[in-house]
Formats: structure tokens, C-alpha cells, sequence
């Protein structure tokens, strides 16, 4: 095998209450890459369509955690990388994380699976530092492991599969805004009352019960976010206004998609996820900010070749 | 049936990262309780075994949480309680709890179950509130409904109950200090670094998840508390040796039941069991501080009428 193609999906980190830890995995939305085995040593990217990226492999996110893999592997040949960019780098649906995760998955594939999931992680950790300043892998996980992922530490980095309860949809709404990583950031405080801490892992605990349990009601209940969202949802226009939509459209839950401007909804079947996502339209038709909406059932594959 | 005698167990509140929400209940050790009804309308203590307490209903633990249920209740006869104490005061294993609980359960048992679990929670947690000035479940919880339980939330109350492994024995050591749980509130600190709320809330989800797919080392992992561990375990002598020798012993993990003075170990096995507690006695023999050591099965039941 010397050529794979693969779609690397996008992925919603945090979800509410699992701020840096929680996210999971989407299904219609991803980048397409190709990646291609050459004689010559090296990463090379030689294509990239739907947004301006850079090409040299160090600058570029595929490239840099390609290049993490690179090195550990030592392979007497090297990679030719094609990236088919669908998800609006910024967009808080896991961007750089799809480019980080789909250049070393195939490489993988392509060296004949020598690194695990958790190594694939790690290797694309490095790709989404030069995006976001720092590795973390709450968006890299769940495109690697697909479903519902934990991180439980960063070091030494392990991650947990959570199970998926059936016929969860995601309905996402991308306000066509521009929400810098490091400013979502720099917006939070560097320390939190207890009590709203306690609230917190209380709904942590509450909602990996819920997915274990399939408690669709529970699920709704555990979706909440004391500490992040109050200071975040600033940043994003009229998100009151669609998440009040969304739940009385009979959403399971409503948050920011990592560091937004996206909003995810979670839904329980189609129907209603479509009730949701007409809803939504509607708020942010009245707004005048451009927007885009997707309807997604939850990837519990992640990754893949196609 | 005009009377009835109930055990009622001792328990663990906060678990390590799960601070005022996670509990598990204990099997070996916990009080006793006469509970009969009578002609006069009223709570009526009159006897307590064991230790001093107040005979007054309105100013003794059992008798708040029996008044509150008399009060909604509004049978037309009242109710005798015997108090057989074996879990002492102020050791950090649910010994309010256990009284608070005792009252309302057999009572409801005599009234024909009028109430279920999470109303009997509601109930004791008036009696809980006379003891540490505030309307907490923590041990409540685990006693009323037996194994692990999480406190979704206080108000409104929401208990959840989650799995517990095979084959996990608590080794509880109680030094014989006294640490007030006002003093051991008074010690937390309001604020909290978000980086040290992450990694335990991190930990909560991990630890639920360890519980529900019997993952006796993901739940070691989890079974850390960045957040109040430091502070209350300086008011515990040698606690660090403890946790060192148990955690070198083999116990799954360590930390402080309730606010203290006692500290919990689990472990795999009863073999294991033994030996840890011997371990931890061995570390406490050398101190010149009285201490008692207890093994228990994880009491998946709860309370139970003899």
C-alpha cells in the first residue's frame, strides 16, 4: 500500500461541564486527506484546498505532527501529504486537530500499524500545539478514538473510551465569526469558587453515568456548565437566545463547542434533531451574521479510510 | 408490625476526588436501632447506648430527621427510639448520618413505605443539618441507598446510584482524635486554581467510569483529591506515612473519609484487605495514638431492618 485516502472528522471538545476533558466525535463534517508513501525522506505537502494554509511542513499542523511521527519512526522513505480542508479553521469544531490526527493515522496505516491510539494521539498533540499554543488533547481523542472520549491525563496521556447511548444526534450551529483559541482563553479566570467546582465534577460524574446508563433525561441534566460558559458565551452572539430555542425544541443539551463560535445541541433522533436545527436557523436568521448549521450523528468509529 | 430493629452502617463520603458528592457505604461497622411505634403522638428517645447524646428529639441527630418525617407524615400515634451507638462521633465514617438515617427508615418500614429513597435522603438530611450546620447527603446517601452513590444535586435532591465492582473491601483506620467538621470546612480555601478543578473533575468522570467497567486500576488512578486532600490532611498525624504503606501494600487507593480523622483504603480482596490494615497498624502502633482498625465489605444494600 503506498497511497490511502481518509476522512478525519471534526470533533466537539468540552461539552458543557467536562471543560479540557470531555468531547466526542462527529460524523458529517471532516476534512478528506490523502497521504502518499515517496522515495524522497521527509513530509511534504503538496496540496491543500478549501482554506489558506502553509505548505512547509513545520508551520503546518498535518505537518507538524507528521514530522513528530517521522521522527520516532525513522522510515528509509518519506510522505507526500494532499489535505481537502472542509472544517473553517477556528470554527471550534476541531479543526487542527482533523489535519493533526489525519496525517499521522494514515502514515500509520501506511507503516503498518506500529503506534496505537493513545501513541496516535500523542504524536497529533503536537500538531495542535502549534495551533493553540499548547497540547491538549480534548479534540484529538475522540477523532482518533471516536464516540464519546475522557481525557484522564495529559501525562502521562491516557484516554478513555466512553460508551455512546443509541440515536444521539449532534446538531451544530457555526456563526461565521472569528473566536481566537488564546483569547477564549486569556477570558477565564485562573480561579474558581468550590462550589461551583463541586457543581461541576458533580456533573462530570453525573454525565459518565448517563452515557453509561443510556439516561437520556440525566444526560440533559448533566449538560450544564457552571465555570466556563458564563465567561465564553460572551464571546458569542445571541447564544442565549439558541440555546433557549434548542432546549424548548427539545434539545438534550446546549454548549459551546470548544472555544466556540460554534454551539453544539444534543439531540435524541433525527426528528428532533431536525426540529433543533430548524429552530436555531431561525434565531440566527433574524441576526444577520452569516452562519452554517450541520446535523450529525455522533462517530463512534472516529477516523477512517475510505 | 408495631416495632423493629435496624442496621444502620457506617459510610465514606468525598472518596478522594468526589468531595461532597461521592459516598460508598461500609458493612462491618455501623449502629444500632429500636424503632417502635406508640399511642402518644410525638419522637420519644429513650434509650442511647454507647455514647452521650441528647435524649431530646429536637437536639439529637435521630430525632430532627424523625420529626421532619412525623411532621409530613402527621400519623395519628408517635414513635419510641432506641439508640444502640457503635459508630462514635466525630470519626469521620457517617456516624451523625447513620443515626439521621436510622429514625426515618425503620419509621417508614412501621408506616407501610410511604416514602421512597430519595425522600428518606431528604428527611435525614434534616437530622445530618443539626450536626454539621448544613443540609449535606455525602453520607447519607451510600447509607440510605447502599454501595457508591453520587449527589447530582442537593436541590432539587438527585441521588445516583453507581456500580460497585466485585470483590472491593474498605480498610478504615480511626485514630482517636477529634477534628470538627466545622474546622475541617473552615480550612478549604473559597477559590480553587481551574487548572486543579480540571484534573478533578478529570478524575470524578474516570473514577464513574472505573466503577461501572470493574477497572480496579483506572479506579487507583482515579482515587487522587488535588483540591482538598492537601489542606485537610494536615490535620491528620501521619497520614502521608498511611497512605505510603498502603498504597506499598497494595491497596487501590487512600485517602481521608469524610473530614476526617479516619482514613479509608480500598482494596481488591480480602487478602489484600488484611493486608493493608495490617500495614496501616503497624505504621499507627508506632505513633502512641489510640486508633481502631476496621475491614468491610462495600455494603451494596444500605440499611437493613435485623
Amino acid at each position: 500500500m503506498k497511497e490511502l485516502k481518509i476522512f478525519s472528522p471534526a470533533t466537539v471538545a468540552n461539552v458543557s461541564c467536562g471543560f479540557d476533558v470531555l468531547g466526542f466525535c462527529l460524523d458529517s463534517i471532516g476534512d478528506e486527506m490523502v497521504i502518499r508513501k515517496t522515495d524522497k525522506k521527509g513530509i511534504y505537502i503538496t496540496k491543500i484546498e478549501g482554506y489558506d494554509l502553509p505548505f512547509e511542513a513545520e508551520n503546518n499542523v498535518a505537518g507538524v505532527s507528521a514530522l513528530a511521527m517521522l521522527n520516532d519512526a525513522k522510515p528509509d522513505f518519506g510522505f507526500e501529504i494532499e489535505i481537502y480542508k472542509n472544517i473553517k479553521p477556528g470554527s471550534g469544531i476541531g479543526s487542527s486537530s482533523a489535519s493533526a490526527v489525519g496525517s499521522v493515522f494514515a502514515m500509520n496505516e501506511l507503516l503498518g500499524k506500529p503506534y496505537n491510539k493513545t501513541e496516535l494521539t500523542n504524536f497529533a498533540m503536537k500538531g495542535e500545539a502549534l495551533a493553540s499554543q499548547c497540547e491538549h488533547a480534548d479534540n484529538i481523542a475522540p477523532a482518533v478514538f471516536g464516540g464519546f472520549t475522557l481525557v484522564k491525563s495529559v501525562t502521562p496521556l491516557e484516554i478513555l473510551q466512553l460508551p455512546t447511548p443509541k440515536d444521539i444526534y449532534a446538531v451544530i450551529i457555526h456563526p461565521q465569526i472569528e473566536i481566537k483559541t488564546a483569547e477564549a482563553r486569556a477570558i477565564l479566570p485562573k480561579e474558581i469558587p468550590l462550589k461551583s467546582a463541586i457543581t461541576q465534577w458533580s456533573n462530570v460524574g453525573s454525565l459518565v453515568h448517563a452515557l453509561h446508563t443510556s439516561d437520556y433525561e440525566l444526560l440533559s441534566k448533566s449538560l450544564t456548565d457552571v465555570v466556563v460558559e458564563p465567561y465564553r458565551s460572551q464571546l458569542i452572539p445571541h447564544f442565549n437566545a439558541v440555546r433557549q430555542s434548542a432546549l424548548e425544541s427539545g434539545a438534550i443539551g446546549c454548549g459551546i463547542s470548544g472555544s466556540g463560535p460554534s454551539i453544539f445541541n444534543l439531540c435524541h433522533g433525527k426528528e428532533r434533531a431536525n426540529q433543533v436545527a430548524q429552530a436555531i436557523k431561525n434565531v440566527y436568521s433574524k441576526t444577520g451574521i452569516p452562519f452554517e448549521v450541520y446535523i450529525s450523528e455522533i462517530n463512534t468509529q472516529g477516523i477512517k479510510i475510505l
